[in-house]
């Protein structure tokens, strides 16, 4: 079903669309699934388009706890409110809508704090459930429960989401560029502007040149930095990275006979004031630590690394180096304040979402948007609901 | 020689009283050295007090690289300026100094800089040398080299130290007191003050409640915290702590069934502001990571550790924990703008120094401040020269 009034459905479930992964690393089948009404403090959103980041990826092939299936994966989203549950005030039917996989319940000390995006109420978890009540909304045909994604769930044409988790915007802005929004540029641009404060005048080495590490690029632009270094193994990245900001770039793959470290010294004349991994490599967030500038730089962890997986440093260098470690979830932004000033920087035309949008496929066709973010194709390809 | 007018020394090599360190872990030899005059931006100073910190005890045991020996140790001191050498104009005859381990030359981007203490024109490192020459200016009377140590070398009547590494002090402030301010307190109340910045009203804890331990106490009373936990194996540091500002105590032998975490988080409510490891041990410093608050929380490491040794922290925490890990080196203090604000402090009957001083021996008596220190009987223990 496809935008039906919300008169016809409010308090009833949803029988519509989804694509369901049922195996890991297996297609998405498409099927119909019941969306059950939202609960007290819930949402339910008609998803407009959605866009397919790393993560859902990940969680498609990851074979172990906590992958879990049949799951509806799908976390970059824009849509509009359907029907609201109980003591729901935030918004209302009819609203344009993000979900953010990271909770801002405006109620707890970390929410009402300045200084972290981290919320104590509903902390990040990879659940297979709402967070609130910690039961799903998703049916099959045959009634078997299907399983959350990241308090998401947005490949599907209806989901419920915690009103924790959503974020109200100003329709102005075009739902394919919004969709953006919801996870991975925000995360590298907050990652910049945000968690690092990036400084007028300052060097910035970026470790990896995916979508995420281009938003880093784009944030520290923004934010004025003078260097902005790309390293990555793939040359044919700089060219992209250009158009985000990228002023320099080492090849991690042949630095001839110098490293990574000696070349990012060289550029910056002793190290970059700010190092962002954005891979998931503990063996890189170390070369982002070496590429830090003694005495302040900064290096600061995007990358979603394997589980188990440790980040080794010289107990020397911690102590002598005057260096700082530190990560950025979601990149340290506070969804619903922040997210709106974002789009109000798109719609300045000042933040460049519309470069990130390399491919749009119709509902359908969501398995292409899997391969062709596996094959390296894609920055960011959104998956349109309704066509 | 003791005190004679610089009218009688200046220029030429002086005669004098120095306790030598022949080899590893054995009691150092009172004999007699010759020092030579000060090259150009050096100073000579004849020591009016000394007293011992635990680098001095670590490089007093230590048998390999970069141990040297013979050896003058000792790095905690104040003087007075008995010669200058070309290009000085800092100081003068006759002014009262206090000799520090970290250059701060006052050229360097780094010095220049408000976001540094890690001066890269003298950068830190356990050489034998005088910093700028490369060169020794002690010899034995058979005409041997003896070497330096941390360009301070302070276990004799008189030492030259580079004019990067000397601070003038207010002469008002009693030796026995001001000594305390060339390493070991400095660097616990900078941890606390310059390297955390720590807030009125925050939760502190601290892992080791040596001198380096009590001294980030002391800061972070000052700096208004309202909880300073402190964890030490010793039941005993406890006392001693709360004349510090300690106000709560873990017993990290002994929590019950309880871990040095769960007991931290259920004292602060969910961890502390700032963690500072104070002891040179990798596992306290991911126990002090663990202990910070989730979404700010901020490790700090003050603790040399062994050569080699490494932190190893969860990739997980690194991104999800919102926490941040650092160093300390020094405090973060810059000596020469920052230990005259420590003397006032301390001149205001602010900054307690005199808790500090347990023992004082005269100098033929240093190898019992040896003994002192090593059983964990003195917190600081003043050599003096003159007695
Ligand atoms: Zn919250
Ligand atoms: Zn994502
Ligand atoms: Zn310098
Ligand atoms: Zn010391």
């Amino acid at each position: 079903m496809d935008g039906k009034s919300s008169s016809e459905t409010r308090g009833k479930p949803i029988r519509c669309r989804a694509a369901v992964c049922r195996k890991p690393g297996e297609p998405l089948v498409i099927e119909e699934i019941m969306v059950a009404p939202p609960m007290a403090r819930e949402v339910r959103i008609r998803v407009i388009c959605t866009s397919l980041c790393q993560s859902d990826i990940t969680f498609w092939k990851l074979k172990d706890f906590p992958a879990i299936f049949p799951r509806i994966l799908g976390h970059e989203a824009i849509g509009v409110v359907e029907s609201v549950g109980e003591d729901v005030d935030e918004v209302t039917e009819g609203d344009t809508v993000i979900p953010i996989f990271l909770s801002d319940c405006g109620e707890c000390g970390d929410c009402n704090s300045k200084k972290s995006n981290l919320c104590s109420k509903f902390p990040f978890k990879v659940s297979p459930w709402m967070p609130r009540y910690e039961t799903s909304r998703f049916t099959d045909l045959k009634g078997e429960v299907l399983y959350h994604f990241l308090s998401v769930s947005s490949f599907t044409e209806y989901t419920v989401v915690d009103i924790a988790h959503v974020t109200k915007i100003d329709s102005s802005i075009p739902p394919n560029r919004a969709c953006l929004l919801s996870c991975g540029v925000s995360t590298g641009f907050g990652a910049a502007w945000r968690t690092a404060n990036v400084e007028t005048g300052s060097t910035v080495a970026i470790f990896g040149l995916g979508s995420i590490g281009l938003a880093v690029a784009e944030g520290a632009r923004l934010c004025g930095a003078t260097k902005i270094i790309g390293v990555d193994v793939n040359p044919n990245k700089f060219e992209i990275g250009k158009k985000f900001g990228v002023t320099d770039f080492v090849n991690a793959g042949d630095c001839g006979n110098k490293s990574v470290t000696q070349m990012v010294n060289e550029i910056t004349g002793g190290g970059a004031d700010y190092c962002f991994e954005c891979v998931g490599l503990p063996s890189l967030v170390q070369e982002a630590y070496a590429c830090c500038r003694k005495g302040w730089g900064k290096a600061i962890v995007l990358g979603v690394a394997k589980p188990g997986s440790q980040v080794n440093l010289s107990s020397y260098d911690v102590l002598h180096s005057g260096k700082t470690l530190m990560g950025s979830l979601f990149g340290g932004l506070k969804a619903k304040t922040d997210i709106p000033i974002l789009i109000k920087r798109y719609l300045d035309k000042e933040l460049q979402l519309d470069k990130f949008v390399t491919h749009e496929v119709k509902f359908d066709d969501i398995n292409k948007a899997f391969d062709l973010l596996i094959e390296g194709q894609s920055l960011r390809c959104v998956i349109w609901m309704d066509k």
